[in-house]
């Protein structure tokens, strides 16, 4: 199937670093070629917009199919690449909720988005409470030890 | 940009409607000739996962750049393709958290899957409440309205 981007990242982070993203202020730019202002009419109604976009930087010869340690930890068990949200993953597909901090024209202001600059961006979605899950979470150990400080790296210590 | 399907959607559920999913007990079977079960080992300690599929059945010719009214409902604003979930937008992508009920070879039961027999799936993550909107989030009228019956039409009455 082909995709085609919908815009890009324009972010000061420009290296794929783990943790800190809640700093992160960026700016998704549609483009202009394809769309105008009304493809994004109504969109600052919501406070959170889902982004997805694609780790173009990771190299298709290392996507991983199988298990690996997340983050190459070895505390951690090696689990299968869809038990992970890794970037060397099939088809190299990230979906982060950011908040959305205001919409300029084709431009999106972000925060939290955890894509560094120049990434290419195949859908945005506005976030609505009704899609988040339904149920109880539960979720490994080892998951919550990895998140600890992928947002805020001075949440925990 | 190339992707290629992951799996494949089994669902009772043929025809693309609009409401009831919850009612919905799915499957998501994993492209045997790519992946071995290491591909999934450690996703059944996550009570959600989160699938990302391709609205494969919407005609390219009828995907929607600009601004439509929800469902083509006259009481609901025109709003950006962006600014809604609808299946007729660019690069035609569906995002949804689902109920894992259990994981078997490369098969994955799931419960609440939005997406019809058949549909391509392009990744599964695992969903940790980390990845989870932070701060308060804020919707339309319209977003809840449409939403109301999106799980179980008998919710609301």
């Amino acid at each position: 199937m082909e995709m085609q981007a919908i815009g890009q990242v324009s972010s000061p982070r420009t290296e794929p670093l783990d943790d800190d993203w809640d700093s992160i202020i960026s700016t998704i730019t549609l483009d202009g070629s394809r769309f105008t202002e009304d493809a994004v009419r109504g969109l600052d109604a919501f406070s959170h917009v889902e982004v997805v976009y694609v780790f173009d930087r990771v190299d298709p010869q290392n996507v991983q199919t199988a298990a690996r340690h997340p983050r190459g930890n070895e505390d951690w068990p090696k689990v299968g690449i869809f038990a992970q949200r890794a970037k060397g993953r099939p088809n190299r597909i990230g979906v982060t909720v950011c908040r959305l901090l205001g919409v300029d024209g084709l431009t999106l202001s972000v925060r939290s988005l955890d894509a560094i600059d120049g990434t290419p961006v195949i859908d945005v979605k506005p976030y609505m409470v009704e899609f988040a899950p339904r149920g109880e979470v539960r979720q490994p150990a080892w998951s919550s030890e990895l998140m600890a400080e992928y947002w805020d790296s001075s949440a925990s210590s």
